[in-house]
């Protein structure tokens, strides 16, 4: 069963959960001098619209007619009663996912990366910067630049470079220009090959490239797919309509929301509109890869987004800015660290977090491709994985919990690693 | 803009043609006595319940709950206007596509192997044999058997088998079983194998194996994804939604409906529901390419269906049977016939074709894929081409006319042909 709004129930503003927060947020820390950065330390990478998002305390933030024109290309997302996987597993509970796998990437990075290609075309950028893990923020911002006329780079991890090559034939389609990373396009890449002309990698490493870039030409910024307050902010919409569609549904408030963390912006979308409800019981899980587990086994303390120490200090659960985890078919979520929002509810206890190997990721992602039939990417199957547990526990106590997860991405450019998966050759990390 | 109904607004019956065609169809022969084939000839590799379907002169046929359950997974799928398609051409003209890419295997195919894996489930079969040129009605039936627990033995067209691994690996996620054809499992592959060990073989050939293959075992039956008139009729949900959105949006009747034609499905399911209103000038337009150009240069007569001649023989527009197209990448469009209710429309005047060489086409696919965000698949592509051009006419003469055409799949287990388009490896058949 799918819940369906119409084109003109799309959200018209963001959710900021700053002013619900249980601590207020840190401020990020200048790189060198260590103090809290001001708006000008961060202009050289954003124009300042995004700038003011990073800092607002206002609840609601206004989408811009623009953004939304574009946004409707696919949105809004159907909200998906999974009443096939709930029979299979025999539970009472109710499992609802939210399906983002249908914006033209194949996953929720859209909703940022619109409004980020938006922002910077009205502030007379023509050209964007940024890095890409398994492909789909990469995807995005080619996409969203492509829309509003920009020219798009992208930096993209060496490991899902060679593993995912169809992202890249993707990101060309719609007019992005794609390179390995390391690569020899920056200075810190020139560096970390000459050291390692094999490297594979990492999503912190790929950050620092797109920021060299950024900072070293007056016509580009930088785009990042994750991890800050404004990209957070603005897949909020993910949770905002799921809310809406519950209620169509005839469902109270879920019990349970769960969405895969890398960064942080896919589970924040789903999540963060429901931390007002906490009170009513409402939990919030995060899921990560046990091979990167930055909020069930990292320190909180501030530390660099990238790896070169290059961007602002961040406090966040972090598994120290130089960790380099093992290429996982997950490349989404290879991140050191976690968006500040969603360690600052962890470290409240307003969220929990639980970590998976890939071997039972891909059990729940076949699983579900056999009784709901789409299939999904393996960030998103670690939701899924998270789900089916809820439910099954559900089922041992008997309970009609409802439970709410992030369909974040479908899997059909990642069908390599269900081969691996299918024929044995998987490493359970 | 997208137009979405609800969940409650499937349709609930299919609409059958034959009842309005400008002749009565003729019938199948048999392939031996070449006699008129009864349902004895094709219950071994039919259900009774399609066999009455092929020969129904119902104009309504209820489709069963069991079904309508199965293709509420993402019926009704979104019609879309393409404004920003529109603004790119500057035309006065109205484009909308309904988009069938939504679903689990990507294509509108679907739409019909899940109400043929149900009747055989229904009637008592375990196993469906059937072939796939491009990979998208093997996905079909191997999503729709894995959803009603049946066996799923698919014959792959080998030059697409070859060009596309990820759509294997597809079929083997929902369960089902995949060979290069020919095959080593009939005696028809193994003969074509003995002349040619690197057979690139066709949609022609896959068929011949199928069926041998369903002939030869009492649990199994044939399964296939165009031609037949239980196909088409299955597929007729995509105009019914498109004709009911159409009037959600504002419009009457369009002025063109539009879809690539391989072996008909596609196309007879967006145009069949418009046949009766083709006396207001509703006109409607099958696409096919160049290279395979069955309804522009084909012969009008009875031809066997398969390579072999083991099928009834078709009154249909023809290459002749033996015919083996060059392996283009719209593999779903490699055939030597087409459907007889499609030949029918077309050969009486009702119905218009054109022929584009690949070239012509991608650039198509890749203005769509820049303007609306998605990424076609080739077949679909062809409609795509034809769209623009019928967008182009009318900015020339200035007329305000309503396009409809059919967004038959997606193309993103197709991207190592746009890698080829973009880096000028295309050969332009």
């Amino acid at each position: 069963m799918r819940y369906q709004l119409g084109s003109d129930q799309i959200p018209q503003a963001w959710f900021n959960v700053a002013p619900h927060l249980p601590e207020p947020l840190a401020p990020p820390l200048h790189p060198g001098t260590g103090e809290p950065v001001g708006p000008d330390d961060l202009a050289p990478l954003f124009p300042m619209a995004l700038i003011g998002q990073e800092v607002s305390a206002e609840e609601w933030i206004p989408i811009p007619a623009e953004v939304l024109d574009v946004l409707s290309l696919w949105r809004p997302t159907p909200l998906v009663r999974a009443t096939r996987l709930e029979q299979a597993l025999g539970t009472p509970a109710r499992i609802y996912y939210k399906d983002e796998s249908v914006s033209p990437a194949g996953s929720h990075k859209p909703n940022t990366a619109v409004p980020q290609a938006f922002y910077n075309k009205a502030e007379g950028i023509s050209r964007i910067a940024t890095e890409t893990g398994a492909g789909q923020w990469g995807s995005a911002v080619s996409f969203a630049s492509q829309l509003y006329g920009l020219e798009c780079q992208v930096y993209m991890v060496a490991a899902s470079y060679r593993q995912k090559p169809y992202r890249r034939v993707m990101m060309e389609t719609w007019g992005g220009q794609v390179v390995p990373s390391p690569s020899n396009l920056t200075e810190f890449g020139r560096q970390l090959l000459k050291e390692n002309p094999e490297h594979t990698g990492s999503l912190g490493i790929a950050i620092s490239e797109a920021v060299e870039d950024a900072v070293g030409r007056a016509d580009t910024h930088y785009a990042l797919g994750s991890v800050l307050n404004h990209v957070l902010l603005h897949q909020t919409v993910i949770g905002l309509e799921a809310k809406r569609q519950l209620a169509e549904a005839g469902e109270g408030l879920p019990d349970v929301v769960i969405g895969s963390c890398g960064g942080g912006s896919n589970l924040g979308g789903i999540a963060l509109p429901f931390v007002p409800d906490r009170n009513e019981g409402v939990r919030l899980v995060a899921v990560e890869p046990a091979s990167c587990p930055t909020l069930t086994k990292g320190t909180y303390e501030y530390d660099f987004g990238d790896v070169a120490g290059m961007t602002p200090k961040l406090l966040m659960h972090t598994l120290g800015h130089d960790f380099i985890p093992p290429p996982i078919h997950a490349g989404g979520l290879r991140y050191h660290g976690d968006s500040p929002i969603i360690c600052n509810l962890v470290h409240a206890g307003w969220m929990e977090a639980v970590a998976y190997p890939q071997g039972k990721v891909f059990e729940a992602a076949v699983q579900f491709a056999r009784t709901q039939g789409s299939i999904p990417a393996p960030e998103t199957s670690h939701a899924i994985r998270a789900a089916i547990d809820e439910a099954l526990a559900a089922k041992e106590s008997g309970e009609e919990k409802v439970i709410l997860f992030s369909y974040s991405g479908h899997g059909l450019l990642d069908l390599a690693a269900y081969d691996d998966y299918l024929n044995g050759r998987l490493i359970d990390a």
